[in-house]
């Protein structure tokens, strides 16, 4: 039998103060963390929706009956570094702290793709399911909810790719379609159970899962004022002049033939090597900083359809 | 052995009431749901046949032989979010009514594509069948029959797709001549028992499926009248102008660059998102749906030729 | 060990009055039935060319010995549709018939094309031709022959496909192997034993198969007359005027952009659609003949090099 | 353990009357079967060689020892058909008779090509070595060679297709290497051995078989000429006019679209049919073979570079 | 369960005389060689960073946080040859001296890719990284580290290439997966325990490693000046003039048709060949050197998007 | 455990004189011999390149230390027939007389290359170096040496083949790695081991394999002289003018359209051809031979870019 070991990751109950500290640190992402916010709400308490409606429209509302149907799907695509997989295993902390409930982070384990026979991934994704359905039950009570759960699925691309693929084996499109079936099940079965998939390849979604989802948020490289700002957190407690900083957001842009740094490129990679540049001999100055962004490439954008590495 | 269980999701008996609202709510497939209940109507009784001819053409009509080679079978193509899935799983509430029978809905389960053996497949497909066989002639007594059933596979062409296919392995072309032979056995053995292949993938499926099929149904995504149909079916209660919702049929329409709303992105994206957006702190405006309905972009098209996503 | 059930669907012993009928209902194929009764004669009594030979040429007729190394195979190729597979399962009745035996017809079960493990089809073809020596030799005494068994192999190109596809593995090559050593044995062993192969992929199959065939039928889309004849057959009893039947076929006929009917798309599509459509309320009219003819696409033609569904 | 009878086609002592017969009407094969039966006449007696180059150019002759390296290997190539396996089948015959020696044909069984697990090949292909090196060790005494075998591997392109191949698999590779291997040792252990490769793909053949091969002779389609000789045999005993024969061979050759017929075309195709037609009610005329020659399309040409079918 | 014997190469402890030979004489890899001791001091004693921060910046300094979502990962990049292996089993040393403390040297075992069963080098890579976790554990106590350890992974393309390959299968990305994971989950642990990817195929790296690397170095072949000096170190105790030197230098180099000499083509080929052909009945002689220069061609570059070799 | 025998062919005890003979009649690979003469006298005696470099160089001679990290490894690439592997395989006969000592030929066996499971391969490749090993431990001793081990390894390109190649698999790739670890490891133990790798396609030998060869030679087919050299000793004993010679020599060269013969094409196919033909009753005259070489085809080149047999 497959144990909750062997599915997931071990389950991290939030709010815990390194994800949260990491949910602040995200920059630019307001939209996306009021509406999963609200979202949360919801499965907390499916009756706000109808005190919603009567409360600004009537007693007859036909679209709070729309929300049955939906399956709690998430989707967060865009380029490694930019903050999917960060913030979809830390907003949890700021659910707890609206709900004032624990929120459970399931995150599911490679091994969950497969160990070998064929046939073995779709049992596994149904078992992964089936957890949550279980843990989602134990989550309602009559007086309401008392915790909620999430469940964060990175690289999902690996996992539900679109079966337009046509070389995509039948075990590849059974997973897909397991994931479906799991996502539809928790759908109907009305239980505080999140769904979240991450992936750099949007596009190789299957559509049968992109029109489940509830929403799909695109994550991007950060701009230039986004950038200036990461940099500045970054570099807080170390002199910097304004001039330095701005050139610095300038230098770490796209230019014609390369992209822009990601936000990873900026915190992981720039500052570090600039401090270790310094360290420990001497302090971190302005040529040490412009010298490293003019010797670190920003990472190379995950192209879909690149024919072979 | 294989069980009911390892064969099926759980069976379903029609109708019940989330399916049998989900069938009303289906818009514009009038002629499909006629269709269907006449198909029905002569499995429940093929006499009936005969005393249509003799009453409109007389004893000697040699066309009501040919029904006996026909086989039950239906085939439901067009894009995903159209309602083909949704008709297939809730046609049977109108079958039951129109015959006062019960209809039993068998949905073949994931595991029936194969479990891990090659060859598998070719067995859990004629288990499935066989299943099906033992179930129709329960139903059947010499007093005419007591039930129908009605097996729903979706995104049969996983399962069904086309010999043509040069890279399709041994054991894939068996499992289509598996289902031939099943779909054959149903016709010989005048059972009440009728069968929908569910696929967004249409030109995927093997030519001899698509001959024996007693029709084909193309779903399509829906038009301007239908999708402002639609919309104000799911906005019903909310006080938006009908200026506003021929914008919104308008906006969801097809331009030059992308294909319109499917059914779902307008009930199951667009309209809870706009929901999302005004809750919990204000009313569902107009102003709200425009700009929902601007932000989100309607599921692709499925297409069957894409080489790799 | 692998039985007869392993290997066969069940062996039917014609004639029986279904398949009969069936054969009599075959329009345009007399060469062929004339052709295969004549086979069916000499395998029951060989020396009747001996006396054929000796009546009209004289005593040393060095033809008569070529037929000792003739396979007993025929290739049946051609549409899906039009006929191959309904007159390879009931010519036996005509033998029967001709011969005043009985024939006994064997369908390839489709485990035979492998059940798992790679080397299996090969097993299974010998073993199903080993079962057709002892039955043909069960079937010869020394007073002449007592039965005829008749081997249909339907989807053939599966089976027997060109050795000259690049991307076959060798078991597939085995299997073409493994067949062909079948068919040659049959033929040094002279037991009253034939062997049809259909195909709708005729040149799919390997040059070694179809030099061995004692000949290969080519089964087209019926042409105008042929169609008109069928609609004639198939409309018997329903007062239809000449014009109509006329249009009808006319309508049926292949355009510039598509196909033909076949035959089962006219018997099992057109008119029981047709009838579905009048049924239960209204006659059927030439209306709706006209509506239903303009409603439904001919069969896709199987087209052998199509490079993905 | 596998056994003669896992490995080999049940062996056949020649010479025997059926193939006898066989190799006698092969046509124009005359320095294939002069250049197999010196070979086999050295095999028999390698001493022959040493006298008879004293006796023509004297004792210190280094060409004798050459033949010492040398794999007993003949390549039989060309198109289906014409005559390869025939000759490979029936050479014996005559061998049995030059020598008067018993001659044993061993015909490399289907399942030498590996029953389901990757590396059976190899090591079946090395077991039927090993086994024809025993019955080789047995075919020699003190007082020379009592018998000799004769191994044919029919559609050897199948076993032994060129490593050049990059689709080709590790084991498809070593399949070929063990080939070479048991081909090598034969040569080594100078038992009277010879070794026929038929095959209608010449150049799928890897070049370390070609080189090792002693000769290599190419089966071509039969010229008008053998054409001629081919049908008046298989004519014989009907009163066909000359006229009518060079008509037939002529029509039977190549035109600008099509090859000409093979031998077994002519002898297994065009007269049988022609004479079914005939039969049983009417003698064979003049005007039934043209019909028939006009009716049957020669096997078409096997192209190795055919993509798929 | 899998030991460390399964998984690596034998566990070398450093320093030890040959590698910190080899250390010494790698040229030109002045930067890596500061910036690897760099890393390993804060290894060692993170607080370092702290101490440094607060001497030439102050107390609060942001980037020292950042250190602590960082990998341990460095990815050493370019042709064979080129000193990228030798310096990743060597670096080992010099940081043994710097802290005076030892250095264990983990060399991933081929094993670790999988040893048969899909799904198995996930497992291997995940047992790897465990076994380093516990050693990395062992490795710090309340007082500080005690060692470092440092893991190998060579031709590390075959381990992580990147996901965007289509023809990639399930397990292969799970392996990526399994490797990201483990990174990731050093970066959490903060054990001292440094991990160096070797790969000739910069390009075929998953961009979720790059993004990862805390550094990406680039090994060059060598330029003029630097075959200079390899050819000056080589020849060490044998008089070759200047000129000479200079001339094999320069013939060394890439001309228009060909790329220049690696490291080792100096070293490892030219040099000993010469010294063969002078050995030994005559004295390594300019003429010799220069015979032999001509003679050997430079090692291929490896070029990652050759379709087949 | 895998025992000797599973790994390799009989090992061959050397000098022995079949072999000896080959060796002293292979034409024209002076420098070949030359070459791997001295290699053997270093293993054997690693103090003579010391003593060579105190002779003529000095004390201080850096070079004689490259020797320790170069692996024993040598490729012989070229066409078939042209005496790769005959000299392989032989020259540890004059290795051991001039070392007067036995020379062990240790010939990789098939089976080496996996016998069925993945990652069966790179198992027994580790198995075959550790036997070398053990057996290269035994063959020294305080005294020196008392044996030298020759490991060939034939058609060397399917066991080594570059992993360039984007459709090598995991496995394969491995198989490499577990080469290059066992060369590796060889080069360390100072073991008197040599390796000889042949192949017939240069350029698809992994770069990382070509770098670590001591040595590449190449082996082309006969020129014009070589030619006539191989021809005047094959026809040694018959009287054949040199006229006769010269011009078969012309006549065997390459042409504009196809490529010279190999020197097996001389000597195993077109003597012993023109012989048959004489065979048994005339003289080998000019004119046979003449004749025989027209219609001989020289071997084909083995080219590595051929799409596809």
């Amino acid at each position: 039998m497959t144990t909750q070991d062997d599915l997931f990751q071990p389950v991290i109950e939030l709010p815990e103060p390194v994800r949260a500290d990491r949910y602040r640190r995200l920059i630019g992402l307001d939209d996306i963390k009021t509406r999963l916010r609200k979202e949360a709400m919801l499965l907390a308490d499916p009756q706000r929706l109808q005190l919603w409606a009567e409360k600004f429209h009537g007693p007859e509302v036909a679209a709070t009956t729309l929300f049955t149907d939906r399956a709690p799907l998430f989707v967060f695509a865009g380029d490694v570094g930019c903050g999917k997989s960060a913030l979809a295993e830390s907003f949890g902390c700021d659910l707890a702290d609206a709900l004032d409930l624990p929120v459970y982070l399931y995150r599911l384990k490679l091994a969950t793709r497969g160990s070998g026979l064929v046939g073995e991934m779709t049992a596994l994704i149904g078992a992964a399911f089936e957890h949550l359905h279980l843990q989602g039950a134990k989550s309602k009570s009559t007086r309401g909810i008392n915790a909620v759960s999430v469940l964060v699925v990175d690289e999902a691309d690996a996992l539900v790719q679109s079966r337009e693929n046509q070389q995509m084996h039948h075990e590849d499109r059974a997973g897909v379609d397991a994931f479906l079936a799991g996502v539809d099940s928790l759908a109907g079965a009305q239980v505080p159970v999140l769904v979240v998939l991450c992936t750099n390849r949007l596009g190789a979604l299957d559509p049968a899962i992109m029109r489940r989802a509830a929403a799909t948020f695109v994550f991007d490289r950060p701009d230039s004022a986004q950038r200036l700002t990461a940099l500045r957190h970054a570099l807080h407690g170390i002199d910097v002049p304004a001039a330095t900083l701005n050139r610095l957001a300038e230098l770490t842009g796209p230019d014609g033939t390369r992209p822009g740094y990601t936000y990873s490129d900026l915190t992981q990679r720039l500052v570090p090597t600039a401090v270790m540049d310094a360290f420990p001999d001497s302090a971190l100055t302005d040529e040490i900083l412009l010298r490293t962004v003019r010797a670190i490439e920003p990472t190379p954008i995950f192209e879909e359809n690149r024919v072979a590495p």
